[in-house]
């Protein structure tokens, strides 16, 4: 028989906002596989199956592993914080997979979770009505020019920023640098919402200024999400209007076209 | 009573990718809104619970319709497909509020959902294991030229791109002028991966280049996610790998640092 590899998406934390089809993978799978951290999250989930856990930096063994057990027939759950699709851990299965062609076949299926920037947006108001773009800060894979490049060319055009994984306790100068070159293009008072462990016990959400982020506490499980030169806060919300959405005679009966 | 409307993003649409709290947020509800189409998606989930649907083109009747609503004590359901937070309702929620700060008060809770390119990037592999922009095509609220200014900038900063509203059937031009944008930047072999209606019953994956783009079939119901310079196709999936991740010695017992 064909193992499987189920690399599952479990959103911010809690089972509320863990979807059926993810719940299922992790109930009906022979193993699980996952940083410690969230195998905790799904604990309850399951009484019987097995579970693996491995350190937050080695990701290439808990692939390499998840691999091998799955090439036994096995159907092996690999669960990620957030959505497994976004900055997590599928693309390395595939990556792996593709290494080694003469290995026996596995089948592979990711299943989509409310990602960091789902999950912060709507805790925060509505930050995300238009276009926006997802950096992560982190240099462990990515040279450091690469990213600051992309954040400048990003906040020039005027998307609303996702910073994911913002700064660590060994990791404090991407931030500084990535601070820095906002404030090049975009005003100090921009709307700024740091949402710290969202749908989790110890959430955090604060809204702030850019120019009072280089010294706001922020780790590696918050998201950062910096307005636009449009993005507003009222009644401590955070919100980005659609385009002209703010033109709008609001009380009319009819609003104009849109498809 | 203070009334209360939940902005909920169903998802996709079929409910295994429906959190159970979007669930409990539809089947607890006085009353529900929505578009016509996502009303019937979720029709199965409740029987008795009263319905009002509106035409795609009416959200400032829909959402002007829901606060009067929910002014009057009751517990609103306002449904968006995907996430209610991207590209949805949420926005127009708050900011009609307030624009009438002396009517009523009511709370406001936005339930985050599997939004398009979560799912689209599911069933294409892992394109999005790097940076990435979102861009909507819709010129209706947004200036062209604003749209295509974003477009240039994150194709130029070698950022995944997801491409919502590609395309209507009045609405052609933006398209054509998107896909010259990225050729003028990114390789004609680009992958490009397109999902057209996402875990629905009518669902198409397909697999094509930047250069190809042009002549594809896409929709209202269509993501378009194309790769940056690293992106590739295996097996016929789509990743993007993590920055240096296909350097590594992926036989290794160990990987290079991450945090």
């Amino acid at each position: 028989m064909t193992g499987s590899i189920l690399v599952v998406g479990i959103g911010p934390g809690d089972t509320t906002h863990m979807t059926p089809a993810a719940q299922e993978a992790i109930t009906g799978a022979d193993l699980i596989v996952g940083y410690k951290t969230y195998l905790k999250l799904i604990a309850h989930l399951v009484s019987d199956t097995p579970r693996e856990s491995s350190g937050m930096r080695q990701e290439v063994d808990r692939v390499a592993r998840v691999i091998a057990l799955a090439q036994t027939g096995k159907r092996v759950a690999l669960i990620s914080g957030g959505d497994a699709g976004v900055y997590g851990l599928a693309g390395l299965v595939y990556t792996m997979l593709r290494a080694d062609p003469e290995s026996p076949a596995v089948d592979v299926e990711v299943i989509p979770g409310i990602s960091a920037l789902n999950a912060a947006a709507a805790l925060l108001g509505a930050p995300l009505m238009t276009d926006f773009a997802a950096i992560s800060l982190s240099d462990q894979l990515v040279p450091r020019e690469d990213i600051m490049h992309r954040l400048e060319r990003a906040t020039e055009a005027d998307f609303v920023l996702c910073l994911y994984n913002p700064k660590s306790r060994q990791r404090t100068e991407p931030f500084e640098l990535a601070c820095a070159v906002m404030l090049r293009h975009r005003a100090p008072d921009t709307p700024v919402g740091i949402v710290r462990a969202a749908y989790r016990e110890r959430q955090q959400v604060t809204l702030t200024t850019l120019a009072a982020l280089p010294d706001a506490a922020i780790d590696m499980v918050t998201l950062v999400i910096v307005g636009n030169s449009e993005t507003f806060i009222h009644d401590e919300r955070m919100v980005t209007p659609r385009g002209y959405a703010n033109k709008y005679d609001l009380g009319a009966k009819h609003a104009g076209p849109r498809d």
